[in-house]
This record gives C-alpha cells, structure tokens and sequence, in this order.
C-alpha cells in the first residue's frame, strides 16, 4: 500500500470518468439501435451490450497486459505479464498515473476496450448474425484493438516514433471506422433496404445525450489526474461539439429547408470523434476551428459514402472513421506545446500521417481476414429471408414489442 | 501554470457537477417531449437540444465575457474581454474559483446558459416554429440572460446591492419562467388543443431522473470547491424535492383520488426549483420546510393559471417561474449566516423583494419586444392547418416514428 | 467547521458515488416497468419513485436515526438523536467518514434506503395497489430496514459479532429478496397472467443500463474515501458483472439456442447483486470467480422458483434474495485480509451464514406480519378485474400512453 502517494481527487476523478465512458456503450446501443427499423433494434443493442461481458473477460485474459504490459518488438504487450490483473492491484504503478491505483487505470482502460468494435455494427445494420458478431468481436479485440492500442498507448512503435492520439482519435475511431467500410464491402448491400429510415428517435435522442454526457469524461479522462489538461480536454470537447453541431446543421438545412434531430445529433457526433485525439494537445480556440472542420469534413465523407453506393446503414465510415482521421491528422498541425508538450509542425504533421496510415491499412487488411475467416468458420450473414422478417424475431428470445 | 494552486479534488467536483449540468438538457427535452402530442415530440425536443449548439457558439463568441467581463456601468459585461477565451485557460481566475482552472467555470456556466432559455420553450408548445425559436434564442440570451447574469453573477448593480442567488432561482428559473408567461400571453392560445395531455410518460419520467440526477450538481457546483457549502446545496437539494414530492402528491391525491406520475414529477420539480436560490444559504431544517412550501405556492400557481385561461402548456410560470421567484425571496427569510455568511431579515428580504421584481420587470418588458421583432422579421407562429397535422411533419426531415 | 480535515477529492468522491447511488432508483423503475405488460408499466413505476419522496421523509424524520444513532441494545439506533438532521451538518462525523461533512453520509445512505424497499415489488407486480403499497413500504422501512441496516452497519449487535456487509448484498438484496418472497406467497398467483412477458424492452435496457451505471458508486462509495479500497471495490464491480453476464448468456443461449437481451440483463443484475457484499473485501481475482458463481446460483434459483410454481413475477428473489445472500457468504470464503482487514475463514463464514440466517428469519417473519396488517385495515390487494384491464388504468390518472 502506497497511501501516501494516493491522491483522493484524481481517484474521484477516474471514478467518474470511467463510468462516464461506461454509460457511452448502452448510450452508443440506443443510438444505433433506434437509427435502425423496429424489427432490428433488439439484434442492433446486443451487438453492443454483449461486448461488455465479453471484452472484460478478453481484457482480465490477458487482454489488458497485450496492451500495456512489456513492449514485445514494439507490436504488442507481453500478454501474461498483466494477466487475470496479476500486478495490478490498489497501488499506484507510476507508468500510468501517478497518483491513482493501477486498478482505476485498468478500469478506465476497460470501458475504451469495451466501446470500440460495438461502433462497427452501425455500418453492417442488419446483415451480420449474433453469433457471427461474438466470433468476430473476439478476434478483433484480439488481432486489431490490443496491438493497435498497443503501438500508440503501451509503448509500442507509434508511440516510440512520436506518435500521439490523446482519446482515441486513431486507436479507437478509425480502427473501427475503417473496419465499418471493410464491413461494407465484404458484406455488400442488404437484400432489403428498410422503407423508414429510423425505428424509434427518442431512443436515437436518449443514446445521443449518453454520448455527449460521457464523452466528456472520455476525453478528460485521459489525463489521468483533474487537473489543467484535464481542464482542456474537458473544455475543448463542449466547444468542439457545439460548433460541428451548429454547422451541421446549417448545412443540412441550407440543403433541406427542414431541421433534422438525426442530423443535428450526427453533427455533434462528428464534432466528438474528430475532437478526440487532439483534445488534451490543442487550446480551445483551435477546438472551435476543429468542431468547425469536423462538421465539413464528416458531412462530405457521407455524401461521398452515398455516391459511392456503400450501403453503410449508420454512417460509421463518414462520421468515426475520418473524423478520427482528421482529427489525429489536425493534432500534428496545431498542438500546442504549452498545452501538454506536444508541437504541432511539418515534423508532427507527418508522423501522424504516417501513424494514421499504418493504422488504416493494418484495419483494413486484418479486419477482411477476419470477416473472411469468421464466415468460412460458419456463415455469419443475415439470409435474405431473416432480413425481411426482422433480426429480433430470428435471433432473440424476445420478440421487439415497442411498436 | 500554476499547478500548485489547483485542487484535484475540486477539479474533479467541478467535472462532476458540470457534467451532472449538461445531462439535464437533454432530461428537459425527453420531460418536455414526453409531455407533448406525438406529433409535436420532436419540435419540442428540438428547441431544447439545438441550444446546446447555439448557446456554445454564442457563449465563446462574447457571452461569457457580457457575463463575468469587466462590470459596464453595473449593467453587463465587456464582450471583449473573454471573446473567445481569451484569458480563460488552465490557470487559475482567483475571482472565480480559488483552485480550479477557470476553464471549468466557463463550462460549468456554459451548462446554465444552455439550459435557461428552452425552459420557457414548455408554456408556447405548439405554438413557434423551429426556425422562429432560434431567433428568439439568441436575442433572448444577449438580452435577457448575459445581461440579467451579470447583474447576479458577475459583479452587476444587483450583486452590488447584496442580492443574492445561489444557483439561478432569479437568473435562470424567473427569467424563463416570466418570459414563459409573455410568450402565453403573446402567442394565445393554441388553435388545436390536443385530445390527449401526454404523449410519452415514459419519456417524461426518463427526462424527470435525469433533471433531479442532473440538479444535485446544478445546485452544489456553485461552491466550486467540494468543501461545506457545497455538501450543504447537495443535501438541501435532496431534502426540497423529497418533501415536496410528498406534499404534492398528497394535495393531488386528495382532489383526484387517483395518483399521477406528471403530477410525482412536477411536484419534485417545484421543490427544486424552489430550493435552487436558497441551496447554498440555508439549513437542511429549513429545506424541509421550502420543500413544503414549494409544492403549496406552485400548486396554487398552476390552479390559478388554469382559472386565468392561460394555455401555459407545461406549468412553466407556475412551477419554475414562480418556485424561482418564491425560493429566491425565502432566502431572504432564512438564510443563515453560519451556513454561508448571509443573513436572512428585513434588510435581505427586501433586497430579494426588490432584485426579483426587477428581473420580472426586464424579463418581462424586454421579452416581449424580442417576440414581437422576431416575428415582424417573419412568422414565428405556427398556423392552425400545422397545429393540426403535427409540427414534426411539417419542420423535421424525420417523421415522429415512434407511435 | 473543520474546514481542515475536509479531504476535498473525498466530498468531490461522495458526490459522484451518491448521485450514482440515486440513478439506480429510475432505473430500477424503468428495468422494472419495461418488465411488465404496457397496461401495468406506470404503475410499477410509481412503487419505486413514490418511494423517492415518502423515504426522504421518513429518513430526515428519524430513520436515519434509526440506523446510525446510539445504540440501544443492540437492535436499533436512537431515533431522536438525529431527528430532522440535528447534529447532522457539514462538519466531520469522524464514526462515519474520517473527511467528509456528515451531510454526505446522510445523503449516501438516503439514496440506499430509498430503493430498498421497491426492489421487492418487482416479484408481487400486478397484485398490490399502489395506497397499498405505501402503507406496506413506511412499515417496512421502520420495521424492517432500519434495524436491519442498524445491526450491520450503524454498530447493532451483528456488526459487534462481526459479521460485514460491504454495500448491502444482506442490509438490502435479502431483506428485500426475501420480503419479495413473502409477497409471492401472500398474495399467491396473479389471476391474470400476460400473455406476453415484457411490455417494453427498450425501457429494460435504459433501467439495466441506469443500474449498472449507478452500481459502480452503489458499491464503491461504501468506501466514504477515494483511495485503494474505493479501487478496489469498482474493479470488482465491473469485472463480476462482465463475467456473470458471459456465463449466463452461455447458460441461457445453451439452453434455449437463441439470445436474449432480458437474460443478459438479468445475469448482469445477478452478477452485480452477488458481487455487492463482498466487493470492498475481495480481490478482483475472487470477484471474476464471484461473477460465474453469481450467474450459475441464480439462474439455477429461478428455475427452483418456476419449479415451485411461485409467481415471483421478475424473478426477485432469484436474484436480489440468493445473489445477496450468496455473496454474503462467499465474503466469509474469500475476504482477504490486505484488501481491507477481513480474512475469510471457518470462523467468519460461520459468523456470515448465522448473520444472513438471521436477517432471513428476521425479515419473512416480520413482512409477514406487515402485509397482513396493512391487509386487514383496507385491501392492498389487485381485484381480478382490474388485473384484467390493467392497473394504471385503475390507480392512476394517467392511462398508459406507450402504446
């Protein structure tokens, strides 16, 4: 026990950061779930809900220590140094907080691990199977989320090489936007494309506040003490949100005469992802130009999407996937040092574009043989008839009785 | 830096209570949506979330500053001296917290601002165009509310007469509760009256737990720092709503011989209202007793407004607009010096007698002019054939698709 | 005031863990109400909110005193000590919290006595009128869990033989698991049973999402500190939840070939009832084994339950009344010495399973006796016909407008 190095307000402060980022996962499984037809919510939440019991399992398995236990050529953490928490336990270890036990990091650390693959499914809505979603959720975590967080969290070679990621931007948002397009295309199309867009929007509302409520804590968080950068993330995640969600929806009035909640609640979620990684590098006044730039560039990603004809039922692509890019790619331009070390400059610029880069293709590659294998393992699509009928009627006990 | 200055422990009470803040916005959109027609759910919902994006913007650009700046002539702040955080960074603003970042008292305001205005959005439902509510949103805001804040808040005229208001009784709670009445007054009465009261009870009891979850903050995070006064608000918030619910129960059970979750709901609503200016400056003990009164005043508020034919929709004159006016003139009753250096008599009540009617009086005056530009600059007001067929269809890309 | 040995991060601490503590009450409402068929949701609802208030009440007028003041043999506390909050301020109670104003703990613990009571209604749903209902849930809270919570926690005679309750698995899963039982048997079988099960399964997901969410302060707050225990505690938390809901998702998936999101909640609930006791005395080691041997109890108790042919209509006593009592016990297993002075052993085992045996006697006897007595002064029964037609039909002023 090192109680003397304990400091009570930053463990104060991981407690309600990690639970804010905990409630970002039923809060992402209402989002998606009301976005999708009535017949699919019940299939579209559990995608999501049942990462929470099986990525805590995978993470005391060694998933945890494949991340932030000893570096291994610079790709991944010894998986057996951390695991079932050997080691981690109520006293600090220095190399993640300073002043917090090792456990609140671990826990912390969780609730990223738990919400990352989940944001997927919003891509592949209606084509993947459950049982086919648990099988590729485990090797996902295994093959993609643990070695990439690893090379930018863990002291892998991203990180040696300079690169940052304060939230997330990368290790979360574009892994799992960029696999979402893999989804897309390895998937294809639905059969049957839903004639009303949206089952339930009070529940894409009630996800959208869950999100925006916790993603403050998901940013600041980080910071693993409440203190100044603390103060910075927290701040530049409000302000960023506030300006993509006010220029989204200009723009999307500007296009359709008429308001739009889906909009406006996608216009904050683009300000949020892109926000991400630069959170704790960048005053807020550059939050403001970020939040400005998410909502341009995330908007245009989706209509590109569109053009594309890539059936990416939710928007992940558009919204998580170049919002983090853009995002880790606008830290290396204008972090500021004496907001927490870090310059931004051609220099910095170009390691996140390479870092960024590396991340991508590594999704891409890795996520296809895993839908691949996955599928030749046992198919794991949605027939043509289940989707007609509904996914709940199919796959759940219950059937969906909220109409 | 000034890091030895700062206080994790007050830093993380700050998150805290700042986020506990922002989640009532969304809490009084679902309390807001739920008590409405379907067919308006989403309109109603709209006015409350799109101020989180106007209100950041308006905030950064000048709105904090008119708040805390430079006191002008004792009637608002300079806009200059903030505009765009300028000087509001990590360190510490010793005027505005003693040991936390003065960014997170820019976000934890920013919250209150955010929430104040969509308050009065529940007496005129039905009744304003989407479009129609933004203008009245950001005029309300520069005229109404920085200025009206500043007076309290931020070293204005009222504040130098000894007025005081613990976390927005007068500020928040009778400034948009008086400007809910001018908007009855200005908009008359809805040509359709719908059939059914309530649209989605559900949706108003998920909206009433995150109010009353969101509102321990509301009221506690005015200490800025975790200490005393803080734990006072806290448990005085607790008590108010407690005993008021209660008391409001029994009042309508006894006229109805029914119980009435809207009635649970507004009655905890009234109670904290009320509660809310005299948080940090009275007893538990006394809390008791404003938590009595609280469900007395606004009950008797809400039956006269009916025997006056206003069509304040939701009650909002009588529970917040009226449980702010009432809270704010009992602190000048039963403030207790010990408590938080203010003392309740002659002197402080007529001070409160006299702030209170003056905030009326403006809020009043100046609310009505802002109606009456906004609507001689176009229509604000919804026609007959839209109140009839609904609002969401007419102003939402989205159908209401939840029936 | 002591403003010296308030520990700033320990009230930012207290906040945080009690506002959590008061989200789990609508959740309990929402995951309850979403159970039941539409036509009794606001009903079931209003047993859990209706308790918000009248246990508010009752705790400031001496139920608090009840638990925490003087001894008075060993069975209950003193009820005048601290009758309306005297002596109860923001000044450090050094019995109850080294670094906190005593304030707090009275607000930590209000929130615990307030959704006691109502997690019984889950297994009598559809038979207790809601009058009905507040006269059994005063007495039950005199009579039942003031006692109880003295004799564990406020220094009645079992916490003077020993016996620990970490966050209530005996203080508040038995007593109530165990009154849910004696409910099914009072009231015997729902004339009507539905046709369906669950009347709205979103409503389930925003309760067990509000539930888990609050659990982690439910269980961690216990620790009145934010340091190694308060770590510990959370961890364990999370991690028997995560693995409780796996084994049981197995379970059930094993059994019925399909997924269910009502079963992955249930496991979770079990897995966090179980865990409750034991969570600031076990490793997180112990807790992932905890988790399994949460979910496979449990849900071999509900099938003893349906086998009995008991209407425990939510499974209450399966999983509150076994969880709590099997985690009760399991502390006397497993409780490590290091992690907060309690060593598992014959001994504390035996001084467990005679505790928990006396609060089950205890608690069946005593509720008995309260149903009957309510029984007699004016039914508390369902008439069949209004089980027929819905309850919130009949109690309440709204009807049922989810539909």
């Amino acid at each position: 026990m090192n109680a003397d190095v304990i400091n009570n307000g930053n463990v104060a402060f991981m407690v309600i950061t990690t639970v804010l980022v905990f409630l970002m996962i039923p809060g992402l499984a209402f989002f998606y779930g009301g976005l999708v037809p009535k017949k699919n919510t019940l299939t579209m939440m559990m995608y999501t809900f049942i990462s929470i019991g099986v990525v805590t399992v995978l993470w005391t398995l060694g998933g945890f220590s494949m991340v932030f236990g000893n570096d291994i050529g610079g790709f991944v953490g010894s998986p057996t140094e951390y695991f079932m928490l050997n080691g981690v336990d109520f006293t600090v270890n220095p190399k993640y907080g300073s002043s917090i036990p090792f456990l609140m990091f671990f826990m912390y650390q969780l609730m990223f691990a738990i919400i990352t693959a989940p944001l997927m499914t919003g891509a592949i809505a209606g084509r993947i199977t459950i049982f086919g979603w648990v099988k590729v959720l485990v090797l996902w975590m295994i093959l993609i989320y643990f070695p990439v967080a690893h090379w930018i969290w863990g002291g892998g070679f991203l990180s040696k090489l300079g690169f940052v990621d304060y939230a997330g931007g990368t290790v979360i948002h574009a892994t799992a936007g960029f696999s979402a397009l893999v989804g897309v295309l390895f998937f294809g199309k639905r059969y049957v494309m839903p004639k009303r867009d949206y089952g339930n929007i009070n529940l894409v509302l009630i996800g959208t506040a869950l999100l925006m409520f916790g993603w403050f804590g998901f940013n600041s968080g980080g910071a693993l003490a409440s203190g100044e950068t603390a103060a910075i993330a927290f701040t530049n995640t409000g302000i960023a949100a506030g300006f993509a969600t006010v220029v989204w929806v200009l723009i999307s009035y500007s296009k359709t005469k008429k308001f739009s909640m889906v909009e406006l609640a996608t216009g904050a979620v683009a300000g949020l992802a892109t926000i991400t990684p630069a959170s704790g590098y960048v005053t807020p006044q550059t939050a403001v130009f970020i939040g400005i730039i998410a909502a341009v560039i995330c908007y245009l990603c989706l209509e590109f999407s569109k053009k594309m004809k890539w059936d990416d039922a939710l928007g992940v692509w558009g919204v998580h996937g170049m919002g983090g890019v853009t995002g880790s790619i606008l830290v290396g331009v204008f972090a500021a040092s004496h907001v927490n070390g870090v310059s931004g400059g051609m220099d910095q610029f170009l390691i996140q574009l390479l870092g960024v880069a590396i991340v991508i293709v590594y999704s891409v590659v890795v996520c296809w043989i895993i839908f691949k294998v996955c599928d030749l393992s046992g198919s794991i699509r949605v027939p043509a008839e289940v989707q007609e009928k509904g996914l709940d009627k199919e796959y759940l006990l219950e059937e969906q009785l909220n109409d």
